[in-house]
């Protein structure tokens, strides 16, 4: 069997997660990891895998079937999502949910004879999938997404920039009786404070106002001041030891009807690692682009698009006997 | 918009659950139902809605786009699959795991410029989507599904022939510890029994052996004999009175590991009414035969075949700003 030649772009968190899915994957041959800094600055523990600077990219064509880009949404997926699918077939994750319609029509105008998937990954992603799978199943219903219990990269984020912070931990938590409202059947409607709870830990630096600190988060717009949040100051050694995990996860669930009776749809992601899953469905999708564009099926497309017989290592009828 | 014209063939609990689901599509138009009963037997609520004898079916092709097959498995869908592909775009819930690739090649062979999609509803359909995406985007894991709570069709009617029960129904209960090991991420191996329970609710002539009855029950091989099966005995009135509705649902589960990290996939699905679902199912996936065979996609499918964008009752330009 040929395999399908993966390049990596971008070696950051997803970055590794997507090689190590690649490295499983028997059908997959992880050709070079390209990045922006020196090559020679970044050491892999697989010596005999080639570190590449992104400039080479373009001459490589002939040497890799999907790209993967594994930058991020705010900055660096505008530009190489247009940039990489005129030149191969790409996968990305970009998530910024309310560019994604403007985002796919730059990356589809661009492609040429390549196939894009972009918005991979769980949410944009798997979540989707589940979103879209419930309310066409059960039209008449609400559907509800939770995220959590896991670390938001953002909330963390907020935290370290607060005066006197010198490092801290943000998790999402749903909340109990939310959940329990929305799987009753009654079809709540919430507030933003309903849904979540909001959970830091914090280091404070030794001379620093732990009240001012905590009132700081509390109240920061967009961020916290929608919410119930809860601040435990901790040492830099605890910070290390309990929260350097990227865990996530969530829920989407569906509370539909067909005349009298009600029915619920009900999914939830628990997720040891937040990067690695991610690594894994964009390898997963990155053998969808590959099997698309080896059909003439080009252009930029969603999750929505992507049979899912394509994204599986097993063919069609193997697909069908075992798993239908 | 013009509506997609439905036809239902064959009207007993899935047809009717697919008539509601009709009804309530925007997007359709109910057009008739057929019956292999004299038509003027069956009473529909709905009295401008034309019951016809399955033998006019043939004529009507320039008058319904999808006919949605509401037969059984056994001797209905073997039958009228390949026969209605043949002329109309067609949909099924063909539900025999073992024989769906022989169907499907005898559905496939009949279709002629029309789309046949086979072996939707929840199980194969929607669990089966659950089971493709699981082992896809974790391809080192364990998949687990279970049936339940619910009533099944096929082991109430086994109770039903055991000598002196003249009523009865049958529950299907996933264990709860067994739940509960799967979601620990063990990965554990089950025997039958240790998956599921069987509890039966039965009405006895008022003659009859209870003892032997039960023994009769729980020693029948294939159906109970694996299980650890509870019997109760019940009244007439109660059985009416508290077992008449069809609820079902179950769990696909799935662990798996990325390297040292685990990671849980968890679905259930509580469903009221388990036909009103299928009908339910059955009629997105009819939309999508109508879609599929308007673009000259045709030839036989099954739910690994078709994009998510396919049964959305929404564009595709709206799922994406909506629901990715």
């Amino acid at each position: 069997m040929e395999k399908i030649r993966i390049g990596i772009v971008g070696y950051g968190n997803i970055g590794r997660g997507v090689k190590k899915a690649v490295l499983a994957a028997p059908d997959m041959e992880l050709k070079a990891v390209f990045t922006r800094r020196d090559p020679s600055s970044l050491k892999l523990s697989e010596s005999s895998l080639p570190v590449l600077s992104i400039d080479e990219a373009p001459n490589m064509t002939d040497e890799i079937d999907v790209m993967v880009l594994c930058g991020g949404s705010a900055t660096d997926l505008p530009e190489q999502g247009p940039e990489f699918a005129a030149l191969f077939n790409i996968v990305d994750s970009f998530d910024t949910h309310a560019n994604i319609p403007s985002y796919l029509a730059e990356v589809d105008a661009a492609t040429s004879n390549t196939t894009a998937i972009i918005s991979t990954g769980w949410d944009p992603g798997l979540f989707s999938i589940m979103r879209a799978l419930s309310t066409s199943m059960l039209p008449n219903g609400e559907t509800y997404t939770f995220w959590g219990k896991g670390v938001s990269q953002g909330h963390s984020d907020a935290i370290r920039r607060v005066e006197g912070v010198v490092g801290g931990v943000q998790y999402t938590i749903p909340i109990d009786s939310a959940l329990a409202a929305v799987r009753s059947g009654s079809m709540p409607q919430f507030t933003t404070r309903e849904k979540h709870l909001r959970e830091c830990f914090v280091v404070a630096r030794p001379d620093a106002d732990k009240a001012k600190i905590e009132s700081d988060i509390k109240n920061m717009p967009n961020y916290f001041s929608d919410y119930d949040t809860t601040v435990h100051f901790i040492s830099e050694e605890e910070l290390i030891a309990n929260h350097s995990k990227m865990p996530h996860g969530g829920l989407v669930l569906h509370s539909g009807t067909t005349g009298d009776n009600a029915h619920i749809m009900d999914f939830s992601l628990t997720l040891d690692s937040n990067p690695e899953f991610t690594g894994s469905v964009l390898a997963a999708y990155a053998r969808a682009a590959y099997r698309l564009a080896s059909e003439g099926q080009f252009g930029a497309k969603t999750v929505f698009d992507v049979p899912l017989s394509y994204i599986s290592e097993k063919d069609r009828d193997t697909l069908i006997k075992e798993l239908l």
